[in-house]
């Protein structure tokens, strides 16, 4: 079959591999119909995480209808159509019953190398192997466009987890640093949740005029803290929501949040070290939390948002293509010409 | 100074009456911007309430100008603009250090007779006394409109707490028994918490117009079944909001909400008892709560949520007048004609 | 296989049944250990419930060992010890995933015919199957006595449910009415949860004695309402747990409970109507909520309880015996001689 | 009067200074009956905050009774016995309403310098003034003893909030770094909360028997690790509550949590800046709060805690005596020959 691989660092291409086989009887083969392109996809193919290799499959993200099944999968049959997780999980383990499934023993995340998991085959292709099928794949509704649903597996539930974990309440001013895929959904999920003031903290000013577009306010990180003050009466922000995952923007979500306000990380952090404000954290009572998007866990009130109307998730994507446009769309991706990415098998 | 006054059964009229003086060092006096006409103040004129006098003066629902504080009142001085509770609490004592203000020993409603405490002079009157000022009043901030900041005082306060006392979430399916003031701003409340279909149930054709110019679903008490079943594929409604108060919508509350679901009413009940269908409670784990709105605890929430451009609880203001319109407009309101009327001072 | 067997009503005899086999890949045959009488298993014998056909074997807690399971079970091997739920749930629909495996379309309850869903053959018996034993079934930790294990399946989650229901917090005043096996579990549930007071309400003298020796206070239903006036200095009890299942003792919840205070019932309500007050429900803004034990959902919690010390539940058991005991257990429970009974096999 | 001072770094003595007098209507002075010392007096006299001048009146643990209220005073009355908060704060803004009276722009730390606010004299005093009476007193109960009234001002506010904040929950395994005071009462309220394991990492051997006996287990902190992983099979505390206030013990709090486990910290943090361990925070979905202990919003749940006899926080007050003694409890304190010291005037 065809699938987009990686070759070498910050170079991908089309290539022909096997057919992926059911491996054990919890699995399920899809035939993939969507395929993302994920700001992680652009952190593998340029070397940062463990464990990715010449030929690997990449993609984490998609859509499509279940083609085959073991014989221990109950929950699915041939042709149904679904949507996925960005990683596996038992469904059967203290973490699992707990709704962690991240913490999972028997996780593995879709075509990303060792990094977090097992090394497992990516989606950027016509079929993909999933195990732990009943888990892992969630139905995907007919009312349901196949780009929201894609959505759902990493980006959207990686967004929504970062106001749940912030509990951002009516009213609430909240701010959101980075105004990437998920830092845009972030937003959208804030607004839903009737927060009063949304505020998009990015460098890029075709971003800012995204985030504006979509009913939130957006400054440069340089301005953030004055407008903050400002528009807060000098208190501060009640939750600070950061998607970017580094430490400088974590610095920045401290000095903008109220004294016993919230800071949620959702931002992949590669440092291992970061220099924390400790004491204004005690004088000033805050909490900082740190949140992974679980699409498993996630699902079900992430389907019962967008049938409601809440907000359309797809608004962020701005680049589609076949399958053999795969090579020109992580370019413009990496350029930040496109915000998201995705392909059509 | 000039009111409107209670005269006999369904009779009110505008009336001279003495100007209210400081009673206690914790009181305010305020001079009347605007004075609402509640349902509430028409079942006080049909005489459903207790100790409702001749010559008592109406109304519990203002916004105004501080004109006179007592020696202990320390948040508010003269000139400043301030909304009000419908009732009055100390401040300082166990209920109201629990946020449960309506219990506190000192409650006192405005305009309404003995029906919950002891009498309280009304504020559809050019001045009106303001027991425990300190706790009972709340700032009305530059940005906030009088009509907005009129409206925390009952409907929107109770409107809201509706939503809060059944934790309506993202996506849930919630119904709203009753579409008037109340019921409307419990659905705009409802649509604020992200819920993903609000249904109002109301027999008048024009207040369900209405509910759907506000972006609910609205549906004849007589089909609200086939249509929750239908929305829900059989299986019932997350909340169920009644508003109303009576046994008929609380029987329906029951048939509509789905197991583990939440009935919670905001209706005032008249009615001593209600055949209650424990069986179906217990096999479906049902909670059903009741619960009064409380501007006291809400208003800090109610304004951010306001600020932050929710929604626009003025909406249902279709009724405005000078206080020597009174006597027309509370009879529309009984007529049904009007959903919710303001008199200018 | 030797099995205790419903012959008519109020009779149980010993009988030689079938041995149960495989029927689905997701069963699993156990080997029963331990096998409790509860209070359920009377109504059962006395003919309340529909289905209960003669030949019928009895029982719905146990504990025991893995004996056979089909292919698709993955989260057991045969001789592994097991607890179980007293229900059956399918762990793969929308309500499991929420937790609410009670509302499952594949519930099945062991062993009481078909009053909560389609017949499924009981405990009181040598082997037992168990349909969905991935979910159904519990590992049984080496530390924790097969007695302990024996209580989770109903009358400790059940007395759990209640207290996590009612949100029983720190110094709260607890009552709890009815001082039966789940009444006397719920009293200690309480206490775990430093409840303040706990007030258990039952007729029986020797039920009282028993809650006073295990740490709570004890009042005869007369009484009720004076003890928790006087304790509570005439505000009422912070909760109220109903642990009967039936008007009078509802009554008297809604008597005893405080202003803004919760009342749970986890007792199993025949009648199908319930004269409820709804003026005072409105005006004390009270909650009154219906719960059932789920063991699938809470044995995790339950373990961690138990492991820590916090009580130990097998206090209430004063009935032990073989399975040929049994006909003489049911007497003695049927007569309140003893509180709660457990057959070895 | 006579009063403890501070003289000079290290040093406190007993001296005659001039009795304090109300200066604002909502002030109370109050006849000192106990007054407690505390590990921050320590801090204070060793010179750590800023603004202890020499002659400065010390401590801020105190019970006594009213003997003088200002015109504005409505909740107390000459002769009432009362216990205090640490901090005074108005009751009348934003922070006061939302029960952040910590956040209050009124608050002032007694005894303490200018370190958490404007000066204000300290309580190891025949007679304290008392600013804004009305919310930083509450009343004493008759059935409450002086001593654990004392305790409810700093320390067991400040032990119970690391709990609350964490959320402890039944059965869960929870680590407190610190022996102290505030670290034993942290380990009695998580026991109350009916944790599983309760864990205190501390180097002295007498802290760590005392805690022992006090129902909990201890540990050295080089042996905690170990201890943890292996009492919880290798998962990892799901709370570690953090009494000490440096980072060190910080650092090992995060090494002891398990993953989407809470770490809450407690301890006073002298160091600007700690070099936090960011990737294994997100990787394993950490939550790290900050919390101070507020007696005036727990003080009605401490109470309530107290009189259903979950514990006897006045266990931990090894050393008392008058105010003459006060200058050798000191130096017992600080050689850490004692746990808690107070004074009887």
């Amino acid at each position: 079959m065809r699938a987009v691989v990686y070759r070498e660092p910050n170079r991908v291409e089309l290539a022909d591999v096997p057919r992926p086989e059911l491996e054990a009887d919890t699995d399920a083969i899809v035939r993939v119909r969507l395929a993302g392109i994920c700001g992680t996809d652009l952190h593998v193919i340029s070397g940062d995480f463990s464990g990715a290799k010449p030929g690997m499959v990449l993609g984490h993200e998609f859509v499509g209808e279940v083609v085959e099944i073991g014989a221990a999968v109950k929950r699915f049959r041939v042709k149904d159509s679904v949507m996925s997780s960005d990683f596996t999980a038992c469904g059967r383990c203290h973490w699992c019953d707990e709704g962690d499934h991240w913490q999972c023993g028997e996780r593995a995340f879709f075509g990303t190398g060792t990094a977090f998991g097992p090394a497992l085959s990516g989606a950027q292709a016509e079929y993909v192997r999933v195990p732990h099928a009943d888990t892992t794949l969630g139905e995907l509704p007919a009312w349901c466009s196949q780009e929201a649903g894609l959505l759902m597996a990493d980006n959207l539930a990686t967004g929504w987890v970062a106001t749940e974990r912030a509990a951002v309440g009516a009213g609430d001013c909240v701010v959101v640093i980075g105004g990437g895929t998920v830092g845009q959904l972030t937003a959208l999920s804030a607004q839903a949740m009737a927060a009063g003031i949304v505020i998009v903290v990015e460098p890029s000013e075709s971003r800012r005029d995204f985030s504006r577009s979509q009913g939130s306010l957006a400054v440069h990180p340089d301005d953030a803290l004055t407008m903050v003050q400002r528009l807060t009466g000098g208190v501060g922000a009640d939750a600070v929501l950061e998607a970017v995952g580094s430490n400088g923007p974590m610095d920045l979500a401290m000095a903008l949040v109220r004294p016993r306000g919230r800071v949620v990380s959702v931002g992949a952090h590669a440092a291992e070290k970061w220099s924390f404000p400790v004491a204004k954290a005690f004088s000033s009572e805050l909490t900082v939390g740190f949140a992974i998007g679980n699409a498993i866990r996630l699902r079900g009130r992430l389907f019962r948002l967008l049938a409601g109307g809440a907000f359309d998730p797809t608004v962020v994507i701005d680049g589609r293509g076949r399958l053999e446009d795969a090579p020109r769309l992580y370019r413009e991706l990496g350029a930040q010409r496109i915000l998201k990415a995705v392909l059509t098998l």
